[in-house]
């Protein structure tokens, strides 16, 4: 034992990284029992009138795939709190988190953890101000972010009207390909690094997030982190509407259908070198199978972190000019701000990719192709304790 | 998998114990993705500058001694946090978690976990304001706790003085012997179920750390969670200062030391019927042998949560009075907050233990008895990774 760092030693190599003492903070939770911010060193860009909080965990075996590094385990910690909060349209100033440690954890290991935790909140404008560690049986790292938000900028669930349009940012279904390819299932090396990093380093849109609460023209907003139908649904049933989707119009990745039609037409290839094949598939059809695929992804399976939100029809053009806008703004402000090559995720687009209707019983999925037909959504998506529900 | 109960299910019982929807809140974290608190709400006692935070996990494995119910589970995760802001003097106004559960937890399990976190938060003057649960191998809890503060009455670890009187409220290794009878080793039987709360009911000197904060007298403080050894060198580190205890003054419970001279009598009687006993031990020699095992516990041995603090020598009689006064108004307006006993904490005293010195090499015990000496003291304490460091 004699090798195990202590409580402290760690305590130590977290603040080397966070830098508690150059912090506008009275006191980090370096040196005390709590960290404390002064409410002054917030009030000179916005009317502080209301705190925002969220807290979320992530552990070794439900979260990590296999191959992630610890910069990647800190960045994700922190951006799945970062996420909701970018889902009610706040500005987030402060992150803490307490991190349990398993044997074997090295103070290098907590470097590169600390340094994924402050890359990420640092670069979604905010500062990391407390720590904790314990020792645990896996690596688990629970995040609590802070916000602030004027009163009127707050976006609920729960704000959907009929007729709004079903909008969402980015792409859809891409963590869900990432997720196979770092599982085996498709093989991780046809993959580009980047692409998989849609799930090792999951992109907050903090900047959106904030921009379109300031825009005054979103009725509801939630994020995508537990699959797009598990979001649609929570939406639908705290705002009182229901919502068709057309699943022509979900934002879908091209590299992550090239993988999966690479994958595919493999498959295919090995099939007939193993005369398995009773009928060729036509590229026509592989690239329809992944097409599927990955709308399958999309609606069910977690990890994507995009903002799914309602605006009224008449407001499409005034958050079109927006996203513009930010963007144009986007690209030279995220290279300077980032060493991660997390501008990538630049320009941001997003896709209406349905509206709300007043009366139904369930959320209407609207298909496309031979199948064409609506049908209610299934109700799945991500569930910690079942994982499917 | 049938019976298992998804995150929604949590999420429900969580929401019916904390009732979210009547708090002065703008959504609590059923609904949202995240919570938000109006600071409005807040601006009436106080002036309102500084925020504190503070984090802390709880484990099964590390943290509940067995027979523990979920009710205490839950109670003392948030105590330990509370403590935490207790000990910066700092007003406690909201708490989140974050709650790993195991398989085989059940929905009433939740409940009554959940009732133990509402009534220690509640207690203390805060409000659950979010949760979130995930999965987990074992019952992990991570608390948040959000408190207020004026900036002048945030009281540091640093700020300790030469010839500062060093106090302590409460006494010192209570929960280090209920420890002890809930492992078996001196049986739980032999302590009353109103003893073992000393540590599976840890109780939070938040209403004494706000008092000490705002009389303006008070120079460092920290709490004595990890012993008193641990908390005193943490003192000294910080401030600059060293220490000289006096071992004879610390505060020791007459049930702690009824217990441990017990114990030894039927030890002393066990050996004397299997003749072992090469000479008896007299009843001053177990009082004596119990009161050097009690002083161990206070001094090295975690879980007791009291203030250690320091204070200028010529304030001793103001802080004597605010106690006092403190302790009448305490009797009745605590037996009407608490359902569960709590009120047997009050009245609070408190003990100078000590004083700080400007000079010297090491924090200086002084012992009393035949072995009448000064040594320094042994810089041991609780440490989640090493167990003592």
């Amino acid at each position: 034992m004699s090798d195990q760092p202590t409580e402290k030693d760690f305590i130590r190599v977290f603040s080397d990284v966070f830098q508690f003492k150059n912090k506008p903070i009275l006191s980090g939770s370096e040196f005390d029992d709590c960290a404390a911010l002064r409410l002054d060193s917030f009030s000179k860009n916005i009317s502080l009138e209301s705190l925002t909080f969220s807290t979320d965990t992530v552990r070794e075996s439900s979260d990590f795939p296999s191959g992630m590094t610890f910069f990647q385990k800190g960045w994700m910690a922190a951006a799945v709190n970062l996420s909701d909060l970018a889902a009610m349209g706040s500005k987030p100033v402060a992150f803490l988190f307490s991190a349990g440690l398993p044997a074997g954890f090295t103070l290098e290991n907590a470097k590169d953890l600390a340094r994924g935790i402050q890359e990420c909140v640092s670069f979604f404008g905010a500062e990391v101000i407390g720590g904790d560690t314990e020792f645990c049986d896996e690596l688990t790292i629970t995040g609590t972010v802070i916000g602030i938000s004027e009163n009127k900028n707050l976006i609920l669930r729960k704000g959907a009207k009929p007729d709004d349009l079903l909008c969402v940012t980015g792409f859809l279904g891409s963590a869900g390909v990432a997720l196979s390819g770092l599982l085996g299932q498709i093989g991780e090396a046809n993959a580009s690094a980047e692409f998989l990093k849609n799930l090792t380093e999951p992109f907050s849109r903090v900047f959106e997030g904030e921009m379109l609460a300031k825009s005054g023209a979103v009725n509801s907003m939630i994020d995508t982190s537990d699959g797009l139908a598990s979001s649609v649904y929570e939406l639908s049933a705290l705002s009182g509407v229901f919502f068709e989707i057309d699943e022509q119009r979900l934002p879908l990745d091209a590299e992550a259908l090239e993988i999966l039609s690479d994958h595919l037409k493999n498959q295919n290839e090995q099939n007939e070198k193993n005369e398995q094949n009773e009928t060729e598939m036509t590229d026509e059809q592989i690239a329809a199978a992944a097409r599927s695929l990955l709308i399958h992804e999309a609606l069910y399976t977690g990890g994507d972190y995009e903002l799914l939100f309602t605006i009224p029809s008449d407001k499409l053009s005034f958050i079109e000019e927006l996203f513009q806008k930010f963007n144009e703004g986007a690209a030279g402000r995220f290279d300077s701000l980032s060493s991660n090559g997390k501008s990538g995720r630049y320009p941001c687009k997003f896709t209406v990719i349905g509206k709300a209707i007043a009366e139904n019983e369930n959320v209407i999925l609207r298909h496309t192709g031979l199948n064409s037909q609506r049908q209610p959504l299934m109700k799945l998506g991500y569930d910690s304790f079942t994982k499917y529900i």
